[in-house]
């Protein structure tokens, strides 16, 4: 059944989470119901919900399923958008302007027209084919379903063993939130070194950090199977080379753009398997198609390159962008240096821009200084040590990226980087940057400046 | 008495803090004392120390004087640096190449000749010509023999009543340090809030939370006199309206660059009696001339015009870039954006760029916005609340400041609009930054980010 509609233009929008529902916010701020009709459809129980945050929920920092959710449906509903729950979109009929829904529970499809259509259908964490892998005690943490599953088992399990699957951001996320809850946490690793949005080196000290914390950390190995118990559940997760005994296993791999409707569409996508768009997030080629979120890729401005990220702040961002130009406004997006913190316990992560690997693919030729300084002033207490990395181009000098690993303070210092980058910096003028210095808060030369004083030297002593 | 010298270059540097011995050391990084003899005076008894930290020895944080000093006379000499302590530098014989420097303790005065000089005399500290003024128990802090005499005050008077002149960093610093000391404290400013370097709304801010402090803060209040007792003592602090009774004063006004020898050589002065440099810290006209740190004028990159900022940091970069010109090497020092940062116990302070009255001031009309949000997502523990207060300017929206009055996490934050500022890129294109995201870290839409997309809308939405 076509639904038609009146005078005011249709605004369709494929997922209810950040991206979808921060470009429908941001349009009918800008477009009021007599003008914009906007329909959102959302499959899963919950809208515009944190998923970085689940990690936290899980680990009994934030107390409550509810403090991630941003806004409800009902919030949605009272601003005027149509939010559909429980609706999953089965298709896009680009040629006919219209898509498909499927009510999930009692199966009733029905076709809905758009004038402008936001696809923000996110991303679906890997799930590997293993035997054993859909076995009760074998858990991802991509949704707020998939973390309450999570807790009821941890709450059902005396606190014991617990194998995480990954050394990525959610994984070491995931291994702080597992201790927390007082289980004894193994960490198996396919990489050298956790981290591998780190270069080998900085995930060394990570690795190290992690031991520290008591939490069993191998690398090299990959994992081939999950070992199942007479009841049926997890027992142990086995590699080629051991078994790693489990009351609970948590997949924390990664994730992939979800765009099964969108390549069925026939839409463009890129190498990361992302929808392709231009700078105003326009799915190329489309003039009234808009994608955003983890469905997409993004521009690196760094080395000139598209990839794939999944994070909450860029999924607003272009949620942002999207409502403005479908409201009638214009905004751009104009790409990613690739910054990215996080945290285990007390050792903060951060990075931006690219990694060893990320500039030899890009063609580009560097020099690497690595230099050790404090959080704070040498003497004033509780200055904790930090690492940092720095990249610069060979000849030119240009900053190309920053990786710090320390405790307090380390994180959220890489924006400093991530600014210069999108400027273009050379390290040299870097140097000269007027940070903020109190003894509270850094040594006399910030850290991520005694870095940048090497590189200059580094990059003057190269071969040139 | 002439002293000649042999065919080595000598190097003469006036002031054996920061900015000069950071001058002596590159120097002398770059060229070995067979090439440059380096000669430095210091009149004081302390070398490379940070008087940054003062307030925190003071406070007890720091618990020894000697943990401020990054470098002492010995260590210098041992890196061939002639460094002559407790000896005035009494004239400046620019046609003549040399130096008279006087030996404090007995009073004898040779000349010195120079190939090249350094000028790093620092600031002096304004003390007020007030009846009582160099009374017992009034203090000043600018020097570490400062710092020694007001914690013997402290040691000798059961902790009772402090005032502080004065509520810019200084100040609050010492109202932090006096009040960890057991003090009741009384701070007496002469502006119509706290912190004359941001914004009165925002000093507002600031003076709620001293309040909160148990800190009495007095404004719009000008100092007439210091009252004795009859043992000669401090006994309080006069105003036109009030007295403010006292066992111990401490002056905190804010510091003037000490150029006095300067000025009698000739040499160009600004017009906050800084000397003028060009960007390689030459003084202007004198080929074989530096100086840097305190006594210097430096360029603000926002305002284009001089201004005089007395800062460790500043003083470290200038003495590196001294250090390499004067060693034969190229570097410039392009100027500041004008960042700071402190704390008055849990609460941080930052700003950069112009205030109001400063874009004003260089003719700049521009638009202002102020917002509140968290250090972390708002779900996460800990979040603490932050005000940030952003000024763009009018029909460009190039961003021209940033103040920020938080709790844990708001000072360094202003190191992203440091950077922003001195890229010169506007508030639009602040709105897409990739800073770091992830919830013990930052919300979503960092807090300088919210304040750039409103001061967005207010630029678009401005007189035009």
């Amino acid at each position: 059944m076509s639904i038609s509609h009146g005078s005011a233009e249709r605004l369709v929008v494929i997922g209810g989470d950040a991206a979808g529902m921060s470009a429908a916010s941001q349009a009918r701020r800008l477009k009021g119901p007599g003008e914009l009709e906007i329909v959102a459809f959302e499959r899963g129980h919950f809208s515009s919900f944190s998923a970085c945050g689940i990690p936290y929920w899980v680990g009994g920092a934030v107390a409550a399923r509810d403090e991630l959710i941003a806004r409800t449906p009902e919030e949605h509903r009272a601003r005027a958008i149509d939010l559909r729950m429980r609706t999953e979109v089965t298709e896009i009929d680009v040629a006919g302007g219209r898509v498909r829904a499927r009510d999930v529970d009692s199966g009733a499809e029905s076709w809905t027209s758009y004038d402008k259509l936001v696809i923000a259908t996110g991303a679906r964490p890997i799930r590997p084919d293993l035997p054993g892998v859909d076995a009760p005690g074998v858990h991802g943490v991509q949704t707020l379903d998939d973390g309450q599953a999570l807790l009821d088992t941890l709450t059902g399990v005396p606190a014991r063993r617990a194998v995480v699957v990954g050394a990525g951001y959610i994984g070491v996320e995931m291994a702080e939130a597992l201790i927390a809850r007082g289980y004894e946490v193994t960490v198996v690793n396919r990489g050298s070194e956790p981290m591998a949005t780190l270069d080998p080196d900085m995930g060394r000290l990570v690795h190290r950090a992690m031991e520290g914390l008591s939490i069993t950390m191998v690398n090299d190995a990959e994992v081939t199977k999950i070992l199942t118990g007479e009841d049926g559940g997890v027992r142990a997760v086995g590699t080629e080379a051991a078994e790693f005994p489990a009351d609970v296993v948590v997949l924390g791999i990664g994730v992939r753009p979800e765009t099964t409707l969108a390549r069925a569409a026939g839409l463009p996508l890129g190498e990361h398997g992302g929808l392709l768009t231009d700078l105003a997030m326009r799915v190329r080629g489309h003039r009234n198609i808009w994608a955003g979120g983890d469905c997409v890729e993004v521009l690196d401005l760094v080395s000139g390159r598209e990839r794939h990220i999944a994070l909450g702040t860029h999924a607003n961002k272009h949620g942002q962008v999207i409502g403005t130009n479908a409201g009638g406004g214009y905004a751009t997006f104009p790409g990613v240096v690739g910054t990215a913190v996080s945290k285990v316990c007390d050792l903060e992560i951060a990075r931006t821009g690219l990694r060893e690997k990320d500039a030899r693919r890009a063609g580009l030729q560097y020099v690497t200084v690595t230099i050790e300084s404090t959080s704070r002033a040498g003497y004033y207490p509780g200055a904790a040590p930090m690492t940092v990395k720095m990249l610069a181009e060979r000849r030119t000098g240009r900053l190309l990226g920053v990786q710090i690993v320390g405790r307090e303070g380390a994180a959220k210092r890489v924006d400093i980087a991530a600014v210069a980058l999108t400027a273009r910096m050379t390290v040299e003028e870097m140097t000269s940057l007027d940070l903020g210095y109190a003894p509270p808060f850094s040594p006399v030369w910030d850290p991520v400046l005694v870095a940048a004083r090497k590189a200059v030297t580094a990059v003057r002593d190269g071969p040139g």
